[in-house]
């Protein structure tokens, strides 16, 4: 079976098609500025050249049929018609405590997902937009709807409750939720795979560490904690997000700087993180370029971006009385061998060894520990869309 | 010489008196209601009973005014006249990054002080009442101010800067900053005097576990990383302080409950901590009692706030790369043994055993580890007094 993966953004739209009886990506594409001037499709069959098309695009359905034109493409597409598409998944941001698992998408589970757009008001609505455009085009197609929010549902409340009057947590529901989790759960399996040790045996810590940054805690295949919270802006130290600060911070700049209602909230969101701290960038290729030149703050950013993965590191293996594997994953989890080093210098006592040559690697599943580490390292590309394609796919095999 | 040490807050002071040749404490006590009706001093001479005398005081000037009457009182006394205490040691709460180390005060000193009572607008303007008020009443004695900042001001950057904006922290001094020192402090150099190692040779996490609650990563004798933050705020979850939450949620609230400015902060502050998870109460052996007649919110309270503590301790063993000695202190960690139990369970292999037969101990100095515990867990009573007695009795002797 053909499995279309759509991960729909607010004026972009991520797609692959994978064929899941063997897990081979057959084609994938990017839509992006859609409802703007100079809406634009990237599509790409496997093993032939990119084609981009420049065409007006109104709205979400506009550049789902964009996808479905692409894919049936005599000359770029991987299928004849559209009937060859077994079914559809979906990334959806959030589900609140509604869902913990993937779940095939009918109009009850739409209504769920409506009322969960409060908890994620930037990032539910596209992921409903993509749903009912896909609906709409491929109305006998199976949907799958696949959350960032449920691998963290098995949190104990310990870890998910905070020290707020209650009633916030029954009447609006805050509490950590937690976010990349279907990243997370992915490289905790392979993680498994590579180690050759069943997962319920295993105490791992992943790093998911992109633009957007999280840590969580994965004990016997089920995760106990996780750094992001309520929102996506809690935690670790991101591109533009601050992560954990004192909340008297949020009131006081708010006033000094006389912001308006939610002013202060957008600043943490978009103009702090490892961009805060340096004035240079939110990308750590720049700020490594930057620090090399000398830029101090550039070098404090990268500093206390690493500082805080340390402290979550050893916050989780106190909380998992251990840890075996310690995983990186993401654009800068994958990419940067200087900030893994600096990450996982000076933890030898922790039992935690990199290996500082086998660490010069980029974007390769790979062990990177020392062979005397007690704590194994791992490097794992992560990979939300096939994730999205088995949980699709398992969910709509057709019942024989 | 004789010391007297004065802890003022804003209706209420504390203080006693030490004499520093063999740093036996003399005299203590309290004033309450400064200012409000029913003004009372609450007075000590050590070995006699307490006396207590319910007078009009409309200032911290005549509170301290009836604590050096007491002092000189024929009775219950300690000193024929004022000339025989040799010093005063204030305890000031927020020095900013202005003092690293206790110091004498002088008309510098005190208008540096006047600059960061807007980093601290509820304690340090009592504390400098406070001072104003001895100064008047004893002009020829020299005072110190001890700081809740200072042990804190050794930490590097990477532990006291937040992702935010660095104009933040250039304009407004936004930075962690940390509390409790000289309670940190204390119980650290104990630590070390009980081990019978340098502290030049440790490791240290101390917890001071009060109704405010902080936890200290503290190496080679310097702290380096601490709880709380710009504000006592942040960090552990404490009696009615949330501590960490992800920072969204203080928009999120102020927006749903439609709080005025400053509201949302007085929340976190007052009504949130065990007493806002619980709903019972901020202090720990109500909620043990009510979670052991079956109140889940009162259990759950209970472990939020052991959970938070674990968090701390795993991830400054990573800031230090291990660990030699936890420490507990305050309130809370002085008396609170079940909650000790709770914190140090499974935690077995980062070399941490408590022995849950010494653990059965109140207020005594005690190591309550088990033999085989590679990390010693102590039990040391704190003593903010002696501390501050001691700073000002060093930096107060008469030169030879």
């Amino acid at each position: 079976m053909k499995v279309l993966v759509i991960n729909c953004g607010s004026s972009s739209l991520k797609y692959q098609v994978l064929d899941m009886t063997n897990e081979v990506l057959e084609a994938k594409g990017l839509v992006e500025r859609i409802g703007m001037e100079g809406s634009v499709i990237t599509h790409e069959k496997i093993g032939m050249d990119k084609f981009k098309l420049v065409t007006p695009m109104a709205d979400h359905k506009d550049a789902i049929g964009h996808v479905l034109d692409a894919l049936v493409d005599a000359d770029h597409g991987i299928v004849k018609d559209m009937s060859e598409i077994g079914a559809v998944g979906h990334r959806v941001v959030h589900a609140g405590e509604k869902y913990a698992e993937s779940v095939v998408i009918d109009d009850a589970v739409l209504k769920t997902l409506e009322e969960c757009v409060e908890l994620a008001p930037l990032h539910n609505p596209p992921n409903l937009l993509g749903i009912a455009a896909c609906r709409e085009l491929m109305p006998d197609t199976p949907m799958v709807a696949v959350f960032d929010t449920a691998f963290h549902q098995t949190m104990p409340p310990e870890s998910y409750i905070y020290a707020i009057p209650y009633e916030y947590y029954e009447k609006y529901g805050i509490r950590r939720y937690g976010f990349h989790g279907t990243s997370h759960k992915y490289v905790a399996e392979r993680a498994s795979d590579i180690l050759n040790v069943n997962i319920n045996d295993l105490k791992i810590i992943t790093c998911h560490l992109g633009n957007g940054a999280s840590v969580s805690a994965i004990k016997r295949g089920v995760c106990i904690d996780t750094s992001m919270g309520f929102t996506p802006l809690e935690g670790l130290v991101m591109g533009t997000r601050s992560g954990d600060i004192d909340p008297a911070i949020v009131t006081y700049i708010r006033e000094k700087e006389h912001l308006a209602q939610g002013e202060a909230n957008e600043i943490l969101n978009k103009k702090s993180g490892v961009l805060g701290i340096s004035g240079v960038s939110s990308d750590f290729r720049d700020l490594e370029a930057a620090a090399a030149e000398g830029n101090e703050r550039a070098l404090l950013a990268i500093k206390v971006f690493a500082h805080k993965v340390r402290f979550y590191i050893g916050a989780y293996i106190a909380e998992m009385n251990g840890v075996d594997a310690i995983v990186f994953t993401a654009g800068v989890g994958e990419n940067d061998v200087s900030m893994r080093d600096i990450i996982c210098n000076d933890l030898g006592n922790l039992g935690i060894k990199l290996d500082v040559v086998k660490n010069k690697v980029r974007g390769k599943e790979m062990i990177i520990s020392r062979d005397d580490s007690r704590v194994k390292i791992i490097l794992i590309p992560t990979n939300e869309e096939l994730m999205i394609a088995r949980d699709t796919y398992r969910l709509c095999q057709p019942r024989v």
